[in-house]
């Protein structure tokens, strides 16, 4: 088993002025082809200490991943570190220089001599090509181990890993197992709950070895639930997968709204879609948070009509006068009420807080319901607004896939 | 001059489960002290490892921190790998532990023997009490160093950090000389364009030695531009920073919206106060995102009124039966016009989309305006919606300012 680290390189990550996300992408990539990851550091723009980290990182590790520091200005140094430490020459790799020379000009602009810096590459080392700004990556292969360089802008990062290193490092880790997730986002119970629940599940997987069950709570986003299988080939692990999956659910019941990146508003655009039917929203708790939301993954407003979101008593009055609700309703029925009407949607959602309680309300108007329910939500403002959300658009979700809207 | 390092503890870190927001926060405010921070390194539950990380880290700084692993779980190895590292003890504060047992029975919640582990501090050291969690922090003088270990809870973190470490750590450098910042923030402008206008100016700085201007591009937060003073005395430094605002003021225009931590939003809302002005918006092309962050500070409408997301071509005409304005006027200044009528507000603002032209448009309607600007703005959506935004409040802000609505 290969073991690999990380060297994040610049002095800004050491300031904070920019956060160092990449070593936590990097991190949690090498987990899933198997390759063990025990140290990450951030060194500044400094050769000496930057020549020091790599020296240590060759007597403690198999594979050494240095980001940032590939750039054309003077306090882009990686090249030269990794040189120094590895008592080796850089040498002009051509192609590369011809190829950025080949994008400047192309773009119409001034190439200086130090961009061809970037075409520098350790003897012996490999310019990685396909990189999508001036900066290649680097596959350097050091006596029994190896050392490779990417730049730090995540996206170029990205890339070069996904076509070249993490399939390099994978075919050096002699490793034939392949680590797969499969994420099942949840609303409805507590993290504590789901643990109670999946107690016995957990004590059997931990004996089976090959699978694991992590949870992770995430605003929105819904407490996750990761599932990760390990075995030899791609249709065992899919099986597995399935069937802890639905082994999962046949436990948890009712609260998964989404798998892997599906999105709680994305679920809800599908159940409209599913069942064609038109929705609008009234939101005063979470000052259009759900809205903004359901805004994005129908911009062109097929399903999502629209919002009002009336700040103050005056402006609720202005959107009361859409229903023919009496007041022996709540406001906040009147409301989702009367934002349907207003939009002429099929459902009408409502988000809307009681001072005097501290609790927001949640409302469902349609043909056949006229729902409410008070949600109790812990943390402070951001929190409860984000926990309001997922809660008025997982009971959505709920209603609309058992056909009661 | 006192040099520091940051050794954050967590396999979660290492597998990307959780972002280390931790290590740039506290570099960025050891900087602020003005002590060195050359290395930061992130390490698993793994007492070797830790063990190990903790001798390099004496064996080439004068300060250590170590953030997270103080739980009071089993992975939790913190206290017992500094123990080790220094080859002390640890001893039981009996202080701190008659106050975990008292966080518990307050709560009427059950203690187990492991809650009174987060009690146990190496000798010689001192617990930091001040802990928001049951968790105290440690500062542990050893030999003429100095380790810390502080919780990996953000905010319990930042508490201990603030109210005990960074003073310690201050005081230990020895240093008199005091380093202030204050950041502008700026939208109107491009970084280039005012990178342009304030080359002398930073050219100047430069030679000064104690005064540096860095920018930082941050969406919706706009453009900032930071300037940083070094000097003896807290009245020195302020003052210092009121002539390098004002001079760098008088460079760059009417393009300043906010100081330090005031948003856009903040500062409309002031403008609306202080006028006496209510506002009223509609979105279209940023599905709320305006009127999500003008609620926030508006949390009652006392000035923000409301707003309108229609999202399909009926939702627009349900809207617009509440403008008298003719089809002469711009779909967009009529929609401004009718969220003005809609919520009887002062403002109405309009944000919307022209497909056609892949471009957004803002619109002011007011007694005294009604007016309408294009917006070609560069990224992708998400950056676009937040330029947008934060260029219509700009503007807003401008026509405020002068005393044009």
């Amino acid at each position: 088993m290969v073991q690999c680290e990380i060297i994040a390189i610049g002095t800004e990550l050491l300031l904070g002025q920019i956060q160092d996300t990449n070593s936590s992408w990097l991190g949690e990539n090498l987990a899933l082809i198997g390759v063990d990851n025990y140290y990450q550091s951030k060194i500044g723009d400094n050769e000496e200490r930057i020549v020091d980290a790599l020296k240590l990182a060759l007597s403690r590790s198999d594979a050494i991943i240095c980001c940032g520091g590939l750039g054309p200005t003077q306090d882009d140094i990686t090249r030269e570190a990794i040189a120094k430490a590895t008592d080796s020459k850089l040498i002009l790799n051509e192609k590369v220089a011809e190829k950025i020379e080949y994008m400047f000009s192309s773009r119409g602009r001034h190439m200086t001599q130090n961009n061809l810096k970037q075409a520098m590459i350790p003897k012996g080392g490999i310019a990685i090509e396909d990189q999508p700004g001036t900066a290649p990556g680097i596959l350097f292969p050091f006596k029994n181990k190896v050392i490779y360089a990417v730049p730090g802008v995540p996206y170029e990062l990205k890339q070069i890993m996904r076509s070249t290193i993490l399939p390099d490092l994978k075919k050096r880790s002699g490793s034939t197992t392949i680590i797969k997730s499969r994420t099942l986002r949840t609303w409805g119970h507590t993290e504590s709950k789901l643990a109670e629940l999946l107690e016995p599940k957990i004590e059997q997987l931990n004996e089976s070895q090959n699978t694991t069950l992590a949870f992770l709570a995430s605003g929105i986003e819904g407490l996750k639930l990761r599932i990760t299988v390990k075995g030899e080939t791609e249709e065992e692990i899919a099986q597995q997968l399935d069937n802890e999956e639905k082994h999962i659910r046949s436990i948890i019941g009712d609260v998964v709204f989404g798998v892997n990146s599906e999105t709680i508003e994305q679920r809800i655009l599908k159940n409209l879609q599913d069942k064609n039917l038109t929705l609008s929203a009234v939101e005063i708790a979470t000052d259009g948070l759900a809205s903004t939301r359901l805004g994005k993954v129908d911009s062109l407003g097929k399903y999502f009509k629209g919002c009002i979101i009336p700040k103050s008593q005056l402006s609720k009055h202005q959107l009361l006068q859409h229903t023919q609700k009496e007041s022996d309703f709540s406001e906040t029925k009147r409301l989702a009420d009367a934002v349907r009407n207003f939009f002429d949607s099929d459902i009408g959602l409502a988000i809307t807080y009681s001072e005097k309680e501290g609790v927001n309300y949640l409302a469902i108007s349609s043909n056949n319901i006229l729902i409410e329910e008070a949600m109790k939500l812990p943390g402070d403002g951001v929190r409860v607004s984000q926990f309001s959300v997922i809660t008025a658009l997982n009971l959505l979700r709920v209603q609309i896939e058992n056909n009661l809207v």
